[in-house]
């Protein structure tokens, strides 16, 4: 079993590589849930949507985010009685929301939930929740305090970042799927997605064992570096980045992955700051062949890195 | 001030007629709520909002419910993921329940929330719950009891109904506009729609206080016959009225309202069924100039019924 650590958007992608790679069954993407937040009434899931939605063939390929072919009629609907629609929510989207929340509040854990929906969605692979229990995420700004999507949506990632914090992590537990391979002798490897180190992957490890079980491994870990060139695919990586006053280079995201990774896969643009345990090769995933060739690569190169 | 009964598609095409004909601030429509439900965990008003949608001009003119030029992306795929989508909800249509489902979460009434709903979408006369309490229409049958939607869509009424109940009047209060008006001497006349009188008017009537508002009125008040030469133009009143063994005739809608009417609105199809206090005309409601036509005819019929 390979594990993958997966947040948003090029998580989403590497994720939907790896689970072309590997065969069913040897695949489990665990994902952030610590930009989830209620709206509208709604239980809305972002970084779990976006990997469910790519591993399904249904995600939007330009905007990463939401269904391809996507309508926004409710949302249009709802700007004209009043309602609040500075987070977009699309038509086919708003489905999964509305089931969801039907769900949790009949008192479903998210997990169960999640795995029944990528089972109806043909995902062959395990999606996991990083945690059934509210874990959020909340970044420390000289304007305040601001919950994720406040940040991320609203604010469009203006403020300056002082700090993250991961509420709710005292009273949390790792998903019981999680659970259950943190304590199997089946875990082959662990792959630490393109995915913000920040935003999406620092949550994860914020969940009470997470970190100690990756620091006291008897299997590899790599990581590949969201960063190409100094500048994040998408999102605010470097920016964040340069506010924790971070050089946004390989050797940077090695350092906060520290004791964690075997080894960093870095983009061939960034060759002149490759240091001992890199892959250098490119990173950037504009289609489903880019996809595939990083994930192989990646697997090729964790194998690599197993300790004989 | 007119006061209108309405229930579903009928009801609201006369109430458009009524809006046209009446200036502002001289129609309030009490719309039955004995037919709301709880599905998906959202709140769905059906007769409200057809009545709602209908006056903004939104409302879709074949189907009678919903709104025009609507999408239902949602719903697929909400079936997709194994959701329950025998009750179609289109995507502008769901805004409307998220937003109230939401607001009702906080503590709002509902007649608030819809004053606020109609007034954003343009319209204004006052559209009002007959009650802020949940009413719940109870369709009781050979085949058990069933909840109103249940019987309406999901048996599509073909369970033979032996009588009707709605549940939770006992603790039920009018809504605050319609104790106004109950208590006001502003009303100068009521129009019973040509709704269902069994599943939309009775609901409205069995409110505390409104049948013996009626009953002790010093204002006319008149009933538009839902039926055309025996049949309904649209739903199942005349099957209902043959499983209650009643005559699909305007006598027994003039019974029906006995005490509450002083005069009946019929078609010139059953115009060999006139009696009395009967004003025999076209009720059949094809586009906007019938529901004016038929709004214009009934108001001065109403105003000639004006106890002196």
């Amino acid at each position: 079993m390979i594990i993958a650590l997966a947040g948003g958007v090029g998580g989403a992608r590497l994720a939907h590589g790896l689970a072309r790679a590997l065969p069913p069954g040897e695949l489990t993407v665990v994902v952030n849930t610590g930009d989830d937040f209620t709206h509208l009434g709604l239980n809305i899931c972002p970084d779990p949507d976006t990997v469910m939605y790519t591993l399904a063939g249904l995600a939007d390929p330009e905007r990463g985010w939401g269904v391809e072919g996507e309508t926004f009629n409710a949302m249009e609907a709802l700007g004209q009685l009043g309602g609040e629609n500075w987070f977009s929510l699309g038509d086919r989207d708003l489905a999964t929301h509305i089931e969801r929340t039907r769900r949790l509040a009949l008192g479903e854990p998210l997990s169960t939930i999640m795995a029944d929906f990528c089972a109806r969605l043909g995902i062959q692979h395990g999606v996991i929740p990083m945690s059934d229990d509210p874990i959020r995420t909340i970044v420390h700004t000289a304007e305040g305090d601001l919950p994720f999507q406040d940040y991320f949506v609203r604010h469009r990632c203006a403020p300056a970042i002082a700090r993250l914090s991961f509420k709710g992590t005292g009273d949390a537990s790792p998903s019981p799927a999680l659970n259950d391979l943190m304590q199997s002798d089946r875990v082959r490897g662990v792959v630490i997605c393109p995915s913000n180190p920040f935003l999406s992957i620092d949550p994860i490890l914020a969940v009470p064992g997470v970190r100690p079980w990756l620091q006291g491994r008897k299997f590899p870990c790599i990581a590949i570096s969201p960063l190409i060139g100094g500048k994040a695919v998408k999102g605010p990586a470097a920016k964040i980045m340069a506010e924790l006053q971070l050089d946004a280079k390989p050797r940077a995201i090695a350092l906060h992955y520290q004791g964690l990774i075997d080894g960093l896969v870095i983009d061939q643009e960034d060759s002149a700051d490759a240091f001992g345990q890199c892959l250098v090769t490119s990173t950037l995933m504009r289609n489903m062949a880019d996809r595939e060739r990083l994930a192989r690569e990646a697997l090729s190169y964790l194998e690599s890195l197993r300790i004989v």
